[in-house]
């Protein structure tokens, strides 16, 4: 039931929500669009899920979850009682997909997704709970060649969009030697029901915290737990010492280059089949991604990279982008990531009960716009209409005959269609709206069969303000013949 | 809180929802890509609302709402006890930006707006609860020369998506004349508080049911009440035999051509200042749409045109589609309305106090989508990925190269990623793909420095069941240098 408002309603976005204005829906629209060109090259096909799902379908993968619905927008049918949510992610979706539609589509099913998601987080500066998600996923291909090509198809697809060669890299690790490093550590036993679920709850968003805490965080939160500059303490996992030291020297297995990683991280896990094998498909993903042209200096085995989800179960990935920028404290800091994904051979189980693996990356769309912006590689902005002014309301079929002629012409144009009283503030519109030129045709042009066409990029600085009359007398306008009107336009619009 | 469920999660949109697939999601994308050029060509601006509103924010104006937050998706915030809602149509939130960005936006503000919307009604065949709409509008024009520009640009837009002249018609009427007819029959006065909101509701959405239930339905709706063939029944607006037979004047006011129908109406609302208005501001916007060109062929003054939302205040308009189509009791019949619009000066003034005229238009995407299939203009269907298969697990590497050189040849290509070892699996997945062609290459092939190229367009009949050795000696199948890949792939491809 609405909560009954006094008197009108407030003009006002929810919290956490915002709108998008042309130039920013242009220039997101422009970007996903290269984004999913790459994604079709590679064989993917596009799917589009509803906004809702049942909360039973998405699941509780949402990190940091300690209440029912928490993280998501949700709210019971009054019919059947069902609890239906705004989808989180693009994955849990393709996930019901997958199971839904599994007699009917090709195995493997690479598709693509990008649309908002939304979180029921608190918002705060530039967080948003509407935001957009542009997904690319494999699901029943459980060979790592599924995983290269995600990460070989990522890098093209950050490059099609405007980030260059050499300002970021793909960071990849495996969830299995996470798991391996649990079973070192005594965490992990294979044992049905699982035990020690919420102290690895707490080791994996421990180790996804350490570019925020460093390690000293890192490991507080292995232990007893941190409390935080606000004074605040976040309880740890309460792992020994021992236990501790095995996370962390996995956690900073990185070397000075993939081999040496890899070395290190077989002794860290020396004793666990599953860690082995994890090592064993980051060299070969590793591997294939060479062949493919990307080497180290573009991918790089990275043990700290954990993914917050929990869904995942063998190789993750991450693309940070490795430009400085400027930091809200006034220094300058690395970009950060701006997609990530990995391997969830179980999302699909949920529903049929049968193994489906399936790999994917999603790319987090505000931030990649973010950095196109960051180096002035956003859209460039398009300019606005051709403005035919009103000098005579009699004669509007006329003014609609001409901004027709110039649309036909493929020329974005419209009439004026405010108060045409005041011919200034036409003028003011008109550069509000960047025009690129304005026509002008009294009854006194009308009777010679001409037109006034403005310049308003030769005149714009003298356009505020000015009387009709100063405004005719500048150089920067010019009177043709009414059958020359799109001719004229068209000349300006090329020289601009 | 979540619904406990037992087991495991049915792999099941809910109800009323549903998934669209690639050629959909591209056919789609398609067509709105030609109506946004359309309304950008006439100088309107994209703009970006999120789903989510408050309950506040969007009002009650959908059709036969009889509770609070029927027809849409709400919910309460946990925190600050705000109401929240799903967006039941692009038009309300306009609204709210027209009055949070009054300083900030042009006027007049002419915007465009494409996404999908959610009502909470009960679904049925062919009838969503989640579809996708595609809207222009102009804030702060108060003049018809918006409404007859709204009009003449829907004409546009309605052929650059595929609909023929012809195959459409606009019909145009003015709540303003409706108003008229109120006042004529007794049933507006200009009160304040008004009266007979309720019975004037109820004319409304009887007129609005013409189409369906024929004039005698609508004359028993106007009286005491209709009981319809299930036997339920619907009360009626309880007029007058007078009052009813004026609506009915109204209602059947078209007469062969335009000037007869406005001098029809003219009698009907004889009497009321504001229906003889609203007559003259259909002749004008009559008079400028023949001046575009847009004559009575196209666009026909039609009074059994009222529209359901509560919102108009002013000239509404419709674009119906002319063409038969076979309907689901097999009989012929004409498609019917696809899109619908008018004139709504009050929506802003409810944020803001200060009337801000505006008009618009909403194309009902997912209508027009279906018209154009019945005409045969859908999208057409974009080919498959070129398959690579595996012949040999250990060449993974070669065959994504061979992949990423047609994908930098500009075309759709992908490696097999599924299980290689039957390899007729491997041929049924890319049938069903539809790939144009599939490359093949073995040890014998690679040592001999050769692929083959299956052109399965030529060879579909052939592939099933067949043998590697049957399928390779098919006339369809061509050898080729391995450096030769991508030209003889594009020759495959132009050939199609």
């Amino acid at each position: 039931m609405a909560k009954k408002t006094q008197g009108r309603p407030r003009a006002q976005n929810p919290r956490g929500f915002r709108d998008y204005f042309g130039p920013e829906v242009a220039e997101r629209d422009a970007m996903l669009a290269r984004i999913a060109a790459v994604y079709h090259r590679y064989g993917f096909d596009a799917l589009e899920t509803p906004a809702v799902e049942t909360v039973a379908a998405l699941g509780s993968y949402l990190p940091d979850v300690d209440r029912p619905n928490a993280g998501i927008f949700a709210w019971q049918e009054a019919d059947d009682g069902d609890w239906l949510a705004l989808r989180y992610d693009l994955t849990a979706p393709l996930a019901r997909v997958a199971a839904q539609f599994r007699n009917e589509l090709p195995t493997p099913y690479r598709r693509y997704a990008m649309g908002p998601v939304w979180r029921n987080e608190k918002p705060g500066p530039g967080r948003f709970r509407q935001f957009y998600q542009c997904d690319a996923d494999t699901v029943g291909a459980p060979s790592v060649a599924a995983d290269a090509e995600i990460c070989a198809m990522l890098a093209e697809a950050l490059e099609a969009a405007g980030i260059a060669r050499g300002d970021y890299v793909l960071r990849l690790n495996n969830r299995k030697v996470l798991t391996g490093v649990m079973e070192v550590a005594g965490l992990w036993d294979g044992a049905d029901p699982p035990r020690f679920e919420a102290e690895r709850g707490t080791v994996l968003r421990a180790i996804d915290k350490l570019d925020r805490l460093g390690p000293e965080g890192v490991r507080a939160l292995l232990g007893e737990g941190r409390r935080d500059e606000s004074g605040d303490f976040t309880k740890g996992a309460g792992l020994a010492q021992e236990q501790a030291e095995t996370v962390m020297a996995f956690m900073e297995a990185k070397r000075g280059d993939g081999a040496a990683t890899l070395a290190r991280l077989r002794e860290v896990v020396a004793g666990s089949q599953t860690g082995q094998a994890g090592v064993e498909e980051l060299e070969s993903i590793a591997g294939l991604l060479d062949a493919q042209g990307i080497g180290p200096d573009r991918a790089v085995i990275d043990p700290s990279v954990v993914r917050g989800l929990g869904y995942y179960t063998g190789p993750v990935f991450e693309a940070e982008l490795t430009f400085e920028i400027t930091g809200e404290d006034g220094k300058p800091r690395q970009f950060g990531s701006v997609a990530g994904g990995g391997r969830y051979d179980d999302l699909v189980k949920r529903f049929t009960g049968q193994a489906v693996p399936a790999t994917g990356i999603s790319v987090g769309v505000d931030r990649l716009l973010a950095a196109l912006r960051a180096t002035g590689r956003g859209g460039a902005q398009a300019h606005g209409p051709v403005v035919v002014t009103v000098m005579d309301r009699a004669r509007m079929a006329e003014y609609q005959a001409m901004a027709g002629e110039l649309r036909a012409a493929g020329i974005r144009a419209e009439v004026y269609l405010g108060n045409p009283k005041n011919f200034g503030n036409q003028l003011k519109y008109a550069d509000r709206r960047a025009a690129p030129a304005a026509v002008i045709a009294g009854e006194d042009e009308a009777a010679r069969g001409v037109v006034q066409i403005k310049d308003l990029a030769l005149g714009a600085e003298l356009a505020q303000g000015a009387t009709l009359e100063e405004w005719k007398s500048q150089p920067a306008q010019r009177e043709v013949a009414r059958a020359d009107l799109v001719a004229a336009v068209r000349a300006i619009l090329e020289r601009g």
